[in-house]
Formats: C-alpha cells, sequence, structure tokens
C-alpha cells in the first residue's frame, strides 16, 4: 500500500457537516491501491465498561481520478460529537489504521484507545454551508445588456451603430437596454429559463460597465430606477430570478471619488480608499485591476469604503428587491470584506444567491460565510477540452471533473453555477468550431451534471464570436436568422433538466464506461427511485448499444428520456457519431 | 516519482500570507523520492512579448517524516498577486509538471501558458495571521488558583483541609486564593516566568470552577474585584501578562439562568439558551459537556447568549485590563461565535492573547480571526511518548513533530502555546516516573522549540502528581520540601530561553541526528548570525562529541551555552546518559 498517498485532511472539505446533522467524511487513497476501508466512528467521550465503543462503517468508492481513490461515508453521530479513524485493507491484506499521528499497523486493540483519532468536535448548524433552496432548480441565463435587445431608442448614446450590423469592437453601442429585456420576457419564458443574471447596469462609461461611475444609478442609456423596478416585478410575477453584478474589486477612473484623488491628491479625503503608493496618482502609482489605470483598485479593509460598499449592496435588495449578487474579480478582493458582505446581505433578505467570479478553485470563499457559489470555471475547462478542442480523452476529462468534484462539498456542488461561456470567453459554438452537434452534446453533458447551468444569451439561437469583444454580439431577434433547431434543442433540454431537477442534483454520478479508444462515454444519474444512463457518442462510428447488455433489470420500465417514449428491454439502440441519447430506468408502476 | 503522493493545497497552510507580503509556499512529496523541486511563479497579468514572463526558484527541502518531505519556498510578488506551478525532478531524471489540473510530464512550452497554475490572487493585511507581538516572549506559568496558595484564610471555604495535608479528591478545597499569588510575585518574577495563566476564577461551586454560577464576579472563596484588580496592576508593574479562563461552551448548572429553565421550563426566558430536545430538562433531555449534566451546553448562536458572552469577554478586558482569554473547550463552540468574539476583543485591546483549549490539529480556528494559538497538545503527545514513556523512537517523534509543524503557518508556529502538562494530564515528573533528570531534558527539549512554553505551577520545584484530581496538589511552599536542583535547573532555563528568543522564537530547527539504536538526538537552531546545537543522550552509554567531527568551521566562537564556557575546536564533550548539552556557536568578534 502506498502510505505516502493516503490524504484526509480534517476540518476541510473531507470532513465537513453536510446539513447540520450528518456528516460527510472523505478520504484519498492512490488509484487501485486499496480494497476496503472501514470509517472507524464514535462520540469522542462515550465509555462502555472502561472501553470506547468504536462503530464501524464500509466507505463507498465515490469516485477515481488518473492518480487517486476517492472514498466516501456519511454519519450522523447521535451527540453530534465525532471522533473517526480509518483501516484501510491492501489487496494483499496489507492492514493500518490511519488517524491523527499517521499511518502504522492495524490492531484490533487500537480502537478501543482514544488516542490518535481525528475530531469533528461538535456539529454546529451555524457553521454549515447552505444555499438558498431556489438555486438548485434554477436555469440561468446570463445578458450583457448593450447586446440583448434595443427597447428604448430615445435612451441609446449618441454613437449608436445599427443593431447587429457588424462585429463588436471594444468601444462599440448598440443600444441596448433595459426595456429591451423587458419586451423579451416572453421569449425567455417560453425558453424556459427562471433566472437573468444581468453584466452591470449601473453607470459607467463603457459598454460592458464595469469601470462604474456611481453605483446607485441606472446607467442612463440602459434606462432608470422605474424600469429596473418594473423589470424586477415582471421577472418575479412570472416565478423568474434576477442576478445583478457587483464590481467591488475596483471603480471606474470617472467616479468622484477617484476623480476627487486626482484633482487633490495627498489632501483628497478618498485617498485612502485606494492603494496608492505615490502621488500625483499616475500609472504606476496606484493598484488597478490588473494592469488597467481606468479601474483603479479599492482598499475593502478600509471602514468607509467597507460601509459604502455594503450599502450599495443592500440597497439594491431592499429597494428593489433583486435575487443574487454577482461579485467581480472577487478573488482579489479580502474575505474579511466578504464575510461582512455575506452577513449584511443574509440579514436583509436571507435568500439572496452570492455568486462570486473566481476562475480557479475557490474552497476558501466556499465555507458557509462568504459564496453561495462560484462562476465553475475549473469544471468547464475539462468538458471544453475534452467535447470542444479534443485535447483530452474521457478519462482525463472525468478525472478532472471527478477531483474537482471531491474538491468540494457536496451541498456546494449542488448549489455551484455551472457554464460552457460568458461575455468573457469565446462563445460555445466559436469553441465547438461551429459543430452545432458537439454543441449540444457539451450543453446535454453540463445540463446532467450536479449544479445550476447557465447559458449565455444567444447560445439558443447559435450566436457564435470569438473572445472578447467578439462574444458580445448583438442578440438576434429576426427568427428566420435564428437557428430554430438549436433553440428547439435548448427548449426541450430546459423542459428535461427541470422535469429531473431532483435527480440531476442530489442523484450520484456513476461513470459506467470511459472509452478512450472509441471516444465513447456513459454514466448514470441515480436516485433511489430513478436512474438515467447517458450515452455520448464522439467517435467516428455508430454506436450500438444492446439493452440486454446495459443490465437493466427485466422488471424495470425504460425509456427514451429525451423523446419521451417507451422502449423494450430487446430493443436496441444506433447513437451516430456525434449524438448523445439519454435512457431512463425508473420501476414499473 | 510517486505522483499520487504529490500533494499542495492552495489557500491553505501550504500556501499563506506570512506578513502581508511576503508568501510561504508549501508541497509534500514522497519521502526521498524527488531530488528537486522549482517553483514556477509570476503575476497572472503580466506578458512580454506575447507570453508570461515566469520566474523560477529553487525550494529547500525543509522537513521530512516517515513518509514524506515537505519543500518551502518565499515569495514576495511585486503586485501582491501570484499565479505559480511546481515543477519536480526525481533521481532519475523524471520530470513534472503540478499545477491546478494535477501532474503532467513537463516541456518548457508550458511556464508560457497562463493555464493550469495554482493562484493567490491577492496579498492582503486583512486576510493574514497575526498574534500580539508579546507572547513570542513570554513565558507562561499556568497557576491552578485553588492550590497555588492562600494568601486570605478568611477567604477560605468551611470545609478547607489544611494545606497540603493529602492528596486531593475531587471535591476537595485547601483554600488557595488571589492574594496567596500577590504574595508569590517576587517568586514568580525570580523563577523568571512572564506571563501567568490562571485557570477559572469567576463564582461556581467546584473547587475547579469550570462550572461557572456567575461570569461577573470573581469567586468568593478566591477574592473579589478589588483583590483582582491589584492582582493584575501588580502583575504589569512587574511587566508580566495574565491571562484568564473562559468557559463559554457550558455554563454551571447551579446559574441563574439554568436553574430558571430548571424551574420554569418551556416557559423560561433561558430556554433557547441551551440545547434542549425535552422537557422537563431531566439528565439525557439536554446537550452537554461531554456527558457531564452540572454543565449545561450553551446555544452559542442565540443571539442573547452571544451578547451576554461577549460582553463577558469585553468587561474583564476593559474594567481590569486582562491580557489573554484562555477559551475552555474551545472546539466545541460554533466558529460563527469566536469570529465574532474575535473581532468583539480586538476591537477592545488589540494585543489580548486569544488561547484555545484544543487537543487536536486546529487549523481552521488559527486562520487569523479566531484564535492566536491553541493548547498544543498534538505537540506535546510525540515528546512525550518519546522521552517519558518510550514508546516511540527519536526518528517516530521528530516525524510527528515535523508534520505538525509543516501542517501549521510559521506565524502560527511562532506564537503557539507549547506546554508538557497542565491541570487536565498526568504531572509531567510522574509521567516521567519521577525520572527528574529526563522531565528536565524534556523541559529544555521543549524550550528549544518555537512557540512560546508553559509551566504548570509547580514542575519547577518538583510536584508530581497523576491524573485529575492528583494532578492539581497544593503547591509546596517549605523551601526544605522543594527540589532545589529543579528550581536551580528551571531558573537557568528560563533566562537561557529569554536569552535566545529571537533564535527561538524564528530561527530554523535543523535535525542533525536522530540516532534510533543509541537514542541519541542532535538539531540546531539557526539564525543568520547564530547556531545552538542541542545533543540529548537518552542511552544507556556515555556519549562522545569530538567538536572537530561537529563540523564548525575554526572561524566562529563556541561555547558551553548553559554554563557559559568558552570552548575550544579541540576540546571534547561527553554526554552522560539522560544528560543533555547545547552547544553555542557564533561569529567571533
Amino acid at each position: 500500500m502506498e502510505h505516502a498517498a493516503i490524504h484526509h485532511q480534517p476540518f476541510s472539505t473531507d470532513a465537513y457537516s453536510y446539513d447540520g446533522r450528518r456528516l460527510h467524511i472523505k478520504i484519498r487513497t492512490k488509484k487501485a491501491d486499496v480494497n476496503q476501508i472501514r470509517l472507524i466512528w464514535g462520540d469522542p467521550y462515550e465509555t462502555q465498561d472502561g472501553r470506547w465503543p468504536a462503530n464501524e462503517r464500509q466507505m463507498k468508492k465515490a469516485a477515481a481520478t488518473e492518480t487517486h481513490d476517492y472514498w466516501f461515508a456519511e454519519v450522523a453521530p447521535p451527540f453530534r460529537r465525532l471522533q473517526y479513524a480509518f483501516v484501510l485493507q491492501s489487496a494483499d491484506q496489507e492492514e493500518i489504521f490511519y488517524g491523527s499521528s499517521g499511518v502504522c499497523p492495524y490492531n484490533e486493540k487500537m480502537l478501543e484507545t482514544i488516542q490518535s483519532y481525528f475530531k469533528f468536535p461538535f456539529v454546529h448548524e451555524a457553521d454549515t454551508f447552505q444555499a438558498p433552496e431556489w438555486v438548485k432548480s434554477t436555469i440561468w441565463y446570463q445578458i450583457f445588456p448593450e447586446r440583448f435587445a434595443n427597447g428604448r431608442e430615445d435612451l441609446s448614446p449618441e454613437a449608436v451603430l445599427p443593431w447587429g450590423s457588424k462585429d463588436p469592437d471594444v468601444n462599440d453601442f448598440f443600444g441596448g437596454d433595459l426595456q429591451g429585456i423587458i419586451d423579451k420576457l416572453d421569449y425567455l419564458e417560453a425558453l424556459g429559463v427562471n433566472g437573468i443574471y444581468l453584466t452591470p447596469i449601473f453607470s459607467a462609461p463603457s459598454n460592458h460597465k464595469y469601470d462604474t461611475l456611481d453605483y446607485y444609478s441606472i446607467d442612463p442609456h440602459f434606462g432608470d430606477p422605474e424600469l429596473f423596478r418594473a423589470l424586477v416585478d415582471q421577472l418575479h410575477q412570472r416565478g423568474m430570478k434576477i442576478m445583478l453584478d457587483a464590481v467591488f474589486n475596483h471603480i471606474g477612473s470617472a467616479s468622484p471619488q477617484w476623480q476627487d484623488v486626482v484633482e487633490n491628491g495627498e489632501r483628497s479625503r478618498y485617498k485612502d480608499w485606494f492603494h496608492i503608493h505615490a502621488f500625483p496618482v499616475e500609472e504606476g502609482h496606484y493598484d488597478t485591476f490588473a494592469f488597467t489605470p481606468t479601474m483603479p483598485k479599492l482598499n475593502t479593509a478600509h471602514p468607509e469604503v467597507q460601509s459604502y460598499l455594503l450599502d450599495i449592496a443592500l440597497y439594491w435588495i431592499r429597494e428593489f428587491d433583486i435575487d443574487g449578487w454577482r461579485l467581480d474579480v472577487a478573488n482579489e478582493v479580502d474575505h474579511a470584506f466578504w464575510k461582512k458582505f455575506r452577513q449584511a446581505v443574509s440579514a436583509e433578505k436571507p435568500d439572496v444567491y452570492i455568486l462570486g467570479e473566481i476562475w480557479h478553485s475557490a474552497e476558501p470563499w466556499l465555507r458557509g460565510d462568504e459564496f453561495h457559489a462560484v462562476m465553475n470555471y475549473p469544471f468547464t475547462e475539462p468538458m471544453i477540452e475534452y467535447f470542444a478542442d479534443r485535447t483530452i480523452s474521457p478519462s482525463q476529462m472525468a478525472s478532472r471533473l471527478n477531483a474537482h468534484l471531491m474538491n468540494g462539498m457536496q451541498q456546494v456542488n449542488e448549489s455551484m453555477f455551472n457554464l460552457l461561456d460568458s461575455h468573457d470567453t469565446k462563445r460555445l459554438l466559436t469553441r465547438c468550431r461551429h459543430d452545432e452537434k458537439k454543441a449540444q452534446s457539451l450543453l446535454a453533458f453540463m445540463f446532467a451534471q450536479t449544479g445550476s447551468p447557465c447559458i449565455y444569451y444567444g447560445t439558443e439561437i447559435g450566436l457564435d464570436g470569438g473572445n472578447d469583444p467578439l462574444c458580445r454580439k448583438c442578440m438576434v431577434w429576426e427568427e428566420e436568422k435564428q437557428n430554430q433547431g438549436m433553440l428547439k434543442f435548448m427548449k426541450r433540454l430546459i423542459a428535461l433538466r427541470k422535469q429531473e431537477n431532483a435527480l440531476w442534483t442530489y442523484g450520484d454520478l456513476e461513470w459506467n464506461l470511459l472509452d478512450d479508444q472509441s471516444d465513447f462515454i456513459s454514466f448514470s444519474r441515480v436516485s433511489d427511485e430513478k436512474k438515467l444512463i447517458f450515452f455520448f457518442n464522439q467517435g467516428s462510428e455508430v454506436r450500438h448499444i444492446s439493452l440486454q447488455d446495459v443490465g437493466i433489470e427485466k422488471n424495470k420500465k425504460i425509456y427514451d428520456a429525451w423523446a419521451e417514449e417507451s422502449l423494450r428491454h430487446t430493443d436496441a439502440i444506433d447513437i451516430q457519431p456525434g449524438e448523445f441519447f439519454i435512457l431512463g430506468v425508473e420501476d414499473a408502476v
């Protein structure tokens, strides 16, 4: 057994409260090195006849990566206190005890002593990560307002270009606004999405509005407070949620605060609102977002900046009843500030969703006292690299997806914001080299995963585009120019996701087949009542599936979940290259 | 190379801000498996000629355990933003790149792309663990007030027993009080300690006072507010600090709050202050500390309980100017409460030391927003098991000490509360089976480690005692009954620690020799200017050290650091069984 590869980190995503009662325990071993693991557990204070009464539970191999196996068990300690250790057995019958002092050869007497156990001292609901329940059944739709729809031509900037007249340049304006979104709510409702995420709408010079001028006003080219209120009301009437984008890492250089520093230098009352190294505040004399001089970084450790930003966060909740805050460049702002943000926001409206823009693994922001989710780019990448880029194999993709899932708490994964593209990336269709079937397979694959999926405006009608600014093209509204096949596909996928929401949120994911040779993948989402088996054929040959070979018990009802047609156990399916198939399996009634 | 054993956890004690400017980066590999590691690092937004300008730094092998090597590097990124990865080289020249997507074969082109790097997005002082500076030069002395000295016989309980007349039983009283401590301040100052930790002194029925009746009053058998104020004043005049014990996990069943629940049941206004499962509140109907019915657990998630306890924490700081809070059973109280506690206490008096009673590894409490230290029992255990119990070898001890140190941030280790015994364990001398030399070696070994050492009252005069209640014997004040040799030893050790404080706080620890066969250990504490080389002979043979063989450059001044006598390079030392020796090495002036 490879002792050096055994890893369990107490008080981490390896050992956490799932719901204030049940604890989840994970341990990692070298791949295919360990045959079985028993979790030894009990109350740290309990004794029976002078001995510690150890309980045992077999752990389940929950996932594997290219290098590791991950094992899982759930326990609900009766007094909410837990001590635990692991007994690992290798194929050649080596048995070791793994506890807080590391690894040693196992003998039964160890179980009686209270030494060397890991501890989970007390399970507190107050320390348990919890996300708003509504998020788990949300299908998000991301809108870049300047490019979605122009509903009020009178609001458009002077230099506005005719809608969709050209590919966007960095500084172009096309006149999209909030009335445009209101006008298209029937369209969005018919599409089936039930959460709208708007990139920034506050006053700012640019078309993207990430260089905020005034956090308290709607950009005049987008509308005004009344128009925004009408949008929120109409969304809520339709059972849809709205999330705004808060740019708190930096402010626009046109803002009065920064302009005051520019004018008054060291005498400015705002000089401590920023990270200034020398006056006058020329480029290089102050911290910025990236190396962008128009975006001076805010000093979020300063009490005035904190109360300024927190008041903004509460203002839009209190006055307009928004449902979520997406936090721009969230990873470069201090944790101390985000903890205050979370407390203030959750006190104002407990089920506001807080979503951080973080592109890397984000565990410290997802402990329960900062964000509910992050934009799940580390989950995006392996999917894109396999399906679109074809730079990794099915096993490599599964390895990285599994590592990422195993690196998170289950309830975090359940609330995660999954996406394939955004205003900051190439568009999906372009990434897929305009292979529409591939884009559909990717969307189906992503929708079948744990976490709430988001689609970027226009994906549903086949909008394409390279990196920023090309991924910010005007939405196409002429039906004849929309890809109606794609739209039909998206509506069906969204409908299916909603129908299967419980299974796709809480069901286990089991990989059935990762065929690197012929580029064929099968996995199942499984609950007690039901199973959906997915087949993705990314190879160049037709794949023939005999349902008898899939190994489904004869008394189960089976069906084509996409087409909603029942199947017989004697049926066979041919999956064409580039296609996918979803087989439903449930108890016959 | 064993890929499955390579481990680096971003945003953890593997990657943290040491001081708001310098970052510490660690990585773990299988023992003796990797020859060298280069840290690849730079700013995530920087580009030069369209490429990412990667910097490289050799990592240092900082420590080893029985299973792993730990590697370390420090970087100070100029824009306070970092992305990084590792290039590992094995003895047989296998070279791999290890980043956020795991392990892959290395080629130079990887360095140019921005993919797959770990991130430290921004170094914030607000998120950096910092402890009060004074703690690092403190020698703690723990007093169990009921047993230290009786200075006011008029305060003693009715059933008081003559001082030291017998071994203590669980419910005995001997009359120790605060005046007793005041009377012995000259003694403590002469001993050299400069921080006093008192177990609870608030009103409570028991002799240990962990069953608090009233957190706002000094127990009448110990004194009154004026006497306590006098104690604090006199300590401060002598440059000594005082730390009190806060029992916030539970309250005494005699407290008015619990008695109200007992009397009024569900109608009690305090019913939500506790975790009650059924009324009336008989045993088993409510959560307690361990299974102790006289210690009902407080519901620290309740706002009233929070403001009650926080007010107590502030009261003793504001009114009496105490310097530290030791938090009883700290691991069973929720983190959310401790974060509020830290904020409130640090706002009241920024350099109050917050010490948690946690017996296991305690990383989540030591992230910078809860405690400054914990009682370092996981560090105690390997020392005791090697020296006193003789159940582990020198290498096993060093392995566990190293693992523990590598598991923590450096600045946490520097502020840690190190101890060999307490009111909750067997006394050191008893644990050493009354082998006084062994106790001295253990004390010297512990004093030579990073972290502030604490001695439990009486250790310095040879007090012994088994587990509670025997470890709570009355202090012996008759000089002829005190072990004067031990006292002299402790005074010298404390003086030496103070003299070498900078080295023993910030110097590196290097193991020179771990000789499991003959039970001989040597390690050095090293700074740029100076080195102290320790030799511990726990074997049965005299150990002969030729100073020439130790490999000290000829131009260095060398000396016996304990005796403060200079040595010649041609000298030799004989270390008797059970003895230790400290060799000083510094630049000749």
